[in-house]
């Protein structure tokens, strides 16, 4: 059966699932159907033509569905998998999308039935705002897509998560271990989210400054408006990656405080001109 | 006579002078002339139209100007204000672009004479590359800008600089004594900065990181391709208000460390919540 044929569930319309939804639909995929708390996201999603059926149950859709996303938040995708494990038939695959790959991987696997295959995925798309109103396919297009296979993930899981991916419109599909992806994950999305946070909080509470940001500082605290539940998740259950980056920045930080404090022309201009050759050459990429 | 008739001389075609001569033709304005230290750039904006004549010698343009703009790199500020006030006439005006107000203002201020008046200002526009070939009108477009009077700033010259930014397309113009101006500038601007150049340089040499970035870590580090020379005098020149920028965040972002060490949701939670109110109210602004 061709892919575009199968089943897919999706549990969460949530800005992912819902842009996973619009997608897959877009790319001609004729089966989608999406599970959701709340009906009225599920109404809006039938409404707008982007699954095919849908409701809050999550048994009465998942038992014949050869496909299921967990697009859920963190602390919710093992219950979700031990409901979709209990009903799923043999040989159905399950992905998720989870910002943290180790940590969830493990959760999800340990209460799924060996007949279930499960390839654990990062799509590397989001919206700061929640819901399926911030969802959209344009969101998806170019983006990075890494899937993290474990050792129960089969071959064909995988090349099926990759073609789910490329049909979406990701950019980039790369295979990393859990672990490689949650080191990496920490250094270019959690401390940036920390980053972003503590700047914007470390204004005096009465300041003015607002009146006078130039790009810049738009720029840095974009991210400070921020999904609080979703994101002490993600911090907390990456947590010895994260302490590490933050550490390791810290370093950066204190060598540039003690140039300007010491008046070192030289190691300032250093610091400036490795960090230009870097950012110039991730621009490439 | 109309301000529009008057000579302006912009000293440094550098991307904030090249585009401050651009504005104002593009304004209407009638003589606006430039000096710079290579031949080459002026003759690139005579051949573009947005100076009606320029050379490589300050004094020969100087004389009978009736406004000049120091738009050179902050160490040149000085000899800049120096060689204008030999030459310009009683009752002339200079204004500058430096982003750093309170040390340089005083400089440039002590080597004027009385008759010259002097409105120190701070546009807040700006390109990381740096040339004529990144200037543009389009940059200055509804930007803040920071006028910051000294004692010897008369009205009328302060009213005259206002109209220019007005002219010139900037959006609000704001009134800032030189301390209040440093201080802010400290945090809105430097800051990020010193953020964005810690954060790519604290990855590990040979780390495949670029290859997993998404748009937060792009977003942080665009700043992070900088102008070594000019930044570590923006720097320097600020040095007690930087340190204690970078002290503010650092205790901001200690903080977020401790919670992430302890667990503790509520406290990441509560931090994020305050980042996300105070960034949307940014937003409004």
């Amino acid at each position: 059966m061709d892919i575009k044929d199968k089943k897919i569930l999706i549990v969460g319309l949530g800005v992912v699932g819902g842009s996973y939804a619009m997608a897959l639909t877009a790319a001609g995929y004729k089966n989608i159907y999406a599970v959701n708390r709340s009906q009225a996201s599920v109404d809006k999603a039938l409404k707008a033509g982007v699954i095919k059926g849908g409701g809050t149950q999550l048994e009465e859709f998942a038992s014949d569905a050869d496909i299921a996303v967990i697009a859920v938040y963190p602390t919710g995708a093992e219950e979700c998998a031990r409901k979709l494990g209990a009903v799923m038939k043999k040989g159905s695959l399950i992905t998720d999308v989870l910002g943290i790959k180790r940590y969830y991987s493990e959760k999800i696997s340990a209460v799924l039935p060996e007949y279930i295959d499960y390839v654990p995925a990062h799509p590397m798309a989001g919206r700061e705002k929640r819901g399926l109103d911030y969802a959209s396919a344009d969101v998806l297009k170019g983006a990075n897509f890494i899937i993290t296979p474990i050792s129960r993930s089969s071959s064909a899981g995988i090349e099926a998560v990759k073609t789910l991916a490329l049909d979406m419109g990701f950019g980039k599909i790369r295979t990393l271990t859990p672990e490689e992806h949650d080191r990496i994950i920490a250094y270019t999305s959690q401390l940036p989210h920390a980053l972003a946070v503590s700047l914007i909080n470390s204004d005096e509470e009465d300041s003015e400054t607002g009146d006078y940001i130039g790009d810049s500082f738009r720029d840095l605290t974009r991210i400070a408006e921020i999904n609080a539940d979703l994101w002490q998740e993600l911090f907390i259950g990456n947590r010895e990656n994260l302490l590490a980056a933050i550490d390791m920045f810290t370093a950066q930080l204190s060598a540039i405080r003690a140039a300007v404090a010491e008046n070192d022309k030289e190691s300032l201009i250093k610091q400036f001109e490795k960090s230009s050759a870097r950012r110039h050459s991730l621009i490439k990429k």
